[in-house]
C-alpha cells in the first residue's frame, strides 16, 4: 500500500522536537517523504489511500521495550502482593500449566492493547517465543523476542537454537539473548550464557536491580551487585539492557556507562509492586540511555505508555522533590527513540525518509489536548490512550478511530476467557 | 426523559462492591429501579429510550472534588516549576487579566474533559463563580462552587453574598464557603471567615498542608501547623475538607478525626509539582474520609480520575514500600462515594433507588478491561478514560461513544484558543 498523509502536524523526533505542518508518504513499509505540504506532489506515487489528518499529529510510535505479553491471563488476579509472593505463589504455578497456544492467544490480547496505546515495537520476554512470534507476525506487531533463560526452564542450547532459527522467520520479529535475572540463575549457567554471547557477539537483556532485596541477596551470595557480577562474567561485553534498574548505585552506573548498557524503566510496575523509584535523573546526567516498558499486565496492570510517560517524570520529581526533574522532551525521547535504539532498531526510531513506517496519529481534538500551547507536554502530562487515533506498523494501519483492522477481537476475548477460567482457580 | 438500561452489569457502590447482572431505570433525574432484569417490567414506565448495555458496567460517576477548571488556559504553559514560582510568576499575573467570560469558556473546555473521564460532580474553586455556574448549568455539569477567599481578592462580604445568592440559582450547582490557603490569608481575615461559618453553620474547604514549606512557614508565623491554627480559630466547627493534606502529622490527624474533616487527595498534582506523597494509609487507619481530585489542569495537567485512582494507591505503596497498601476497593470508594459525602452530596453517592441519576457506563469490551477476573481492580489498576462509554448527569446523557450531546465543541475550542493566545505571552 502507498499511503499519503496530508494536512498533518508532524513530529519526526529526528533532530529535536520541532513540530511542523506538512505531509508524509509511505511506500510499502517505508517512509519515502516527510516535509512541507505539496499541493501537486511532484514525486507523487500512485496512492492507494490519501488520508486527511485534519491537523492532528503524526509521530513515531511508542516503543514498549520490556513486557511479558502473555501475562494478560493474570490481570487483576494477583494484585497487592510483594514481588516474591506474587512470583512464587501466584504466577509460577500457573505458568507451569500454560501451553504455547494459550500464550499465542494471550499475546494477541496484549497486542490489541498495545495498538490502542500507540505501541509499534515491543520487546517481549515470555515462555514460548515460537507462539509469540506467530501472534505478532499474524497481527502485524513488530517485536523483539527476548529469552528469559533461568535455572527452571530450557537449557542454554535451546536459546542458541532459537537465536539461530527465530531471527529470520518473520520480517517483523527478531530474537535477543537474555536471562530472567541473577536470582533465578546459578553462576555456572551465567558462565555458559557468557560463552554464547561471546560466540555471537550478542547484547544481553535481563531483569536487574528491580528490588532492594534482590540486590542485597546478590551481595550476600557474591559480595557484589548484580551489575558488577555480570561485568565480572563478561556478560556486558556486547551491550544490552537492564530492565527496571531501580537500585543501581554509582559504581553500577560506572559499569553501565563503560559498557553502553541501557536502562529500561518500568515505573508503573515499580509503583504497583512497591519496588521503589529508579534514579532516572542520575542516569540521564551520566548519559545512560533510558527506555520505557510497561512490564507485564499482571504487575502494572495495563499496557499503557501514557501511564509510563507520566510516571517516569512524575516519580523522578517526587524522588528528588524537584518539579524540574526529567523534562517532557526527555520523556518523549525515551518513549519513541531510545527504546528502539536499545534494541539496535534504529530503523524505526524516528520519522525520517528511509525508515520503517511505524507511525501513530495523535488526536489533538480531544479536550485533554486543548489548548495547543505545547504538544509534547500535552502528550506527556495530559495525554491518554484515548488520544491514539491511528497506529501503523510496517506501513500497515492496524488500528484507527477505535477499530482494529482485519482482527476478530471477539474470538481473542473468548479464547482468553477460556484460558483464564482454566488457570485462575488451580 | 425516562430511560431503561438493561442487559447491564451493575456496581451500585451502596453496600460493598458486588457486581450483578440486571437493569436500572431512570425517571426524569432520579434512579427509580435498580435490580435483577425483568423480561416484562412490572412497573414499567413509558420509556423514552431503552439502552442495551451489552453486559458493560453501570456504576456511579466519579466525583472530582478539588479542581480549578478555568486553569485549562495554562495547560502545558508553565510546567516543571516549583509551586511558589509557578503561582507567583506564571499564574497570578495571568489570572489578573482573566474575565468572567474567559473563565466561562475555559470551564466549558474542562467540563468536556470531565465528561470523557466519567466525572459527574466537581468541586470547583476558581475566580468567578457566577460564570462557572453558567457554564455548568448550561452544560449539565453538577458542581459545588467553592470560594477561594484570600487577601488579594474580594472581601468576606462577597463570599456571604455569593453563599446566599448562588446556592439556589441552578438545581445542579451549589456554593460552599472556602479560603484559598493559610499562606494567602492574614489572621484577621481568617477570624472574619470563622464568624461567617458560625453564622451559617457551614463547613469550610481549603488548600492545606500541600507542601512542606507551607507547613514550616505556618509554624514560623504561628508556632503551629495550619490544621492546628484553623482549629484554634474555630474554622473546623462545622466540618469541611482540606485539599492535598500531604504533610499532616499525627496531631493534625487528631484534629481531623475530632472535627470530621475529610482529606481530598490530589496525587497527580502532588507528583507533578513534587509536593510529596500524602499519608493515605494512615488517614484510612484513623477513619478519616478520603476523596479524590485532579486539581487544576495547569498543575496535573489532565482532568483524569483514572490517573488519580492509580496514583492514590500506587504512591501509597511506594511510600510504605508495601504493595498491599490502599486496596482497589478503597480507591473506588474514594472516587465514587467519599467525594460526594465530603460535600454533603449523599444524594448522588451511589446507585440506589431515589438517588440522582449520575451514572457512567464502563466499556468492558476494550482490551485493557479483559479478561474479566475482577472488574474493580481492572478499573483502578488498568482503567483509562477510553473505557468511559457514557456519562449521565441528573438523568441526562451528556457523553456517549466518544460524542458530546448538544454541545458545539469546535466553538469551545476556538474561544479557548483565542483566550490562551491572549494570555500566554504577557
Amino acid at each position: 500500500m502507498n499511503i499519503r498523509f496530508y494536512n498533518a502536524r508532524i513530529l519526526t523526533m529526528k533532530d529535536g522536537q520541532d513540530i511542523f505542518f506538512g505531509e508524509l508518504w509511505v511506500e510499502h513499509n517505508k517512509i519515502v517523504y516527510v516535509g512541507p505540504s505539496q499541493d501537486v506532489p511532484e514525486k507523487a506515487l500512485k496512492w492507494d489511500r490519501e488520508i486527511d489528518c485534519e491537523k492532528n499529529l503524526l509521530m513515531p510510535g511508542f516503543k514498549n521495550v520490556h513486557t511479558h505479553s502473555g501475562m494478560t491471563a493474570f490481570r487483576s488476579l494477583a494484585d497487592d502482593l510483594n514481588l516474591q509472593d506474587w512470583l512464587n505463589n501466584m504466577i509460577f504455578p500457573r505458568e507451569a500449566l500454560m501451553t504455547p497456544d494459550d500464550i499465542y492467544w494471550l499475546t494477541k490480547l496484549a497486542i490489541l492493547e498495545y495498538l490502542t496505546s500507540g505501541v509499534t515495537l515491543i520487546a517481549d520476554m515470555y515462555l514460548t517465543p515460537e507462539s509469540i512470534l506467530d501472534a505478532c507476525d499474524q497481527m502485524g506487531m513488530r517485536c523483539e523476542l527476548v529469552s528469559g533463560l533461568n535455572k527452571f526452564g530450557p537449557a542454554v542450547s535451546v536459546m542458541e537454537e532459537r537465536f539461530n532459527n527465530l531471527n529470520n522467520k518473520s520480517s517483523l520479529v527478531g530474537y535477543k539473548m537474555g536471562v530472567h535475572a541473577e536470582y533465578t540463575c546459578e553462576k555456572d549457567l551465567l558462565i555458559e550464557v557468557s560463552k554464547l554471547i561471546h560466540k555471537y557477539e550478542a547484547p544481553l537483556y535481563v531483569h536487574m536491580s528491580e528490588t532492594k532485596t534482590e540486590v542485597d541477596e546478590c551481595f550476600q551470595r557474591y559480595g557484589k551487585s548484580p551489575v558488577a557480577l555480570f561485568e565480572e562474567l563478561g556478560l556486558w561485553d556486547f551491550g544490552g539492557s537492564i530492565y527496571h534498574g531501580v537500585w543501581c548505585d554509582d559504581s553500577d552506573m560506572d559499569i553501565l556507562v563503560k559498557r553502553g548498557i541501557s536502562v529500561i524503566s518500568n515505573p508503573g510496575s515499580n509503583t504497583k509492586l512497591a519496588s521503589g523509584i529508579a534514579p532516572i535523573s542520575k542516569y540521564l546526567e551520566r548519559g545512560i540511555l533510558v527506555g520505557l516498558g510497561t512490564d507485564g499486565p499482571s504487575s502494572n496492570n495495563c499496557l499503557d505508555m501514557f501511564r509510563e510517560m507520566f510516571l517516569v517524570t512524575g516519580l523522578a520529581k517526587l524522588k528528588e522533590m524537584d518539579p524540574k526533574a526529567v523534562s517532557a522532551d526527555h520523556v518523549l525521547k525515551m518513549a519513541c527513540v531510545n527504546g528502539a535504539v536499545s534494541l539496535g532498531h534504529d530503523d524505526c526510531s524516528d520519522l525520517s525518509e528511509g525508515k520503517l513506517a511505524d507511525i501513530i496519529m495523535i488526536d489533538l481534538k480531544q479536550p485533554n489536548m486543548q489548548p495547543i500551547l505545547n504538544i509534547a507536554k500535552n502528550i506527556v502530562y495530559s495525554g491518554s490512550k484515548s488520544n491514539v487515533k491511528m497506529t501503523m506498523i510496517d506501513g500497515k494501519i492496524l488500528y484507527m478511530d477505535g477499530k482494529f483492522m482485519d482482527t476478530d477481537i471477539e474470538e481473542i476475548y473468548e479464547k482468553c476467557d477460556e484460558i483464564t477460567t482454566r488457570l485462575k482457580d488451580i
